[in-house]
């Protein structure tokens, strides 16, 4: 069995956006900053580096080598619908590679490309992500809200944080009302550049 | 002259206390565990391990790396009345090896001891702390408000952020009410089996 793998990129004050994220807006405010690791340097919605609109990356070095394992170890992933919304359905194409299983109050949405599965609730998502995933892993992808679902119902294996050098001030808050305490286990870090990869086994 | 280094224990969701910190209460709620790594491995207020009483610690490894570094490079060291109250007044015993700028509303408290100072207000005491290290480096070394005024006010020259491997879900937050967006540069990362030491450089 592959594990659960949850991950996602914040700021160092832990926002996983900034102020005024969403469709057209992307990442809020100041966004960008978050994801210069995965494009391989400064970009903005204004002007994109070459290639970030079709979503080909070029990151680099350490940023490489994380998203490298990443994509080896992925067989399916879940994102929120607001998620899904935020990135403008990925320009109606799956970019993931995996099956991607996206959780909303109205499945029924779903676009009839097959490209994504919309389903009516998390632990749903999880079920059938799994049985995608086969011995590989389910990534969580975000946004804070699948996140804090998943270890909230125990069925988070591992815990990505990847933290950009940037102070946001402001946006949506990983960790806002979660109230659980867990024990981590650190699995190792790493450092680019554009951000810093921590990794954690959650305990049971 | 030396930096203004803001350096601080945190959870994986940004608390630098559990839930109920205080006078008789330390850390607060399951707050012990954001210090295993200064005491070289669990502890907690109820049996504490032999020393950490005292304030001698036993940190081995990369914990202790860290530490040499940061006494090495320390001139001065600023905390606030909280702070200073949450750790009962240290046995009214400097435990830092330096002078400690003690920033309150009162500084008529000062005891009359010689072994903290008593300061009335954040630029005071970064003026006076300063003067004190000559050549060495200003620590800021909490609460989340000193933390945050440092910030700020612009004169932070290094954030040091100490990730615990734990989730607190609850308590006081560093970044709350912390509405500045700053861009940082990652100076470095290590890992030990009960911390992350993050290294930032504050770009002004």
């Amino acid at each position: 069995m592959g594990k659960v793998v949850a991950a996602i990129t914040t700021s160092v004050d832990g926002y996983f956006t900034g102020p005024d994220d969403g469709p057209e807006k992307g990442l809020g405010e100041g966004g960008e900053r978050l994801h210069y690791w995965v494009f391989g340097g400064p970009w903005s919605y204004d002007s994109e580096p070459e290639g970030a609109a079709e979503g080909r990356l070029k990151p680099e070095g350490e940023d490489a080598e994380y998203l490298k394992e990443m994509t080896a170890r992925g067989g399916a992933t879940i994102v929120g619908r607001t998620m899904y919304e935020a990135a403008e359905h990925w320009g109606e194409t799956n970019p993931f590679g995996v099956p991607v299983f996206v959780v909303t109050h109205r499945p029924e949405d779903e676009p009839g490309t097959g490209e994504f599965t919309f389903v009516g609730d998390f632990g749903e998502a999880i079920d059938r992500a799994k049985a995608a995933a086969g011995d590989k892993d389910v990534s969580i992808g975000g946004g804070g809200d699948m996140i804090r679902q998943g270890l909230e119902a125990g069925v988070v294996d591992e815990l990505h944080i990847i933290v950009a050098p940037v102070i946001l001030g402001g946006g949506k808050r990983l960790f806002d009302h979660f109230e659980t305490s867990l024990d981590l286990k650190n699995r190792g870090v790493r450092q680019s550049r554009w951000a810093t990869f921590m990794e954690f086994e959650v305990r049971r």
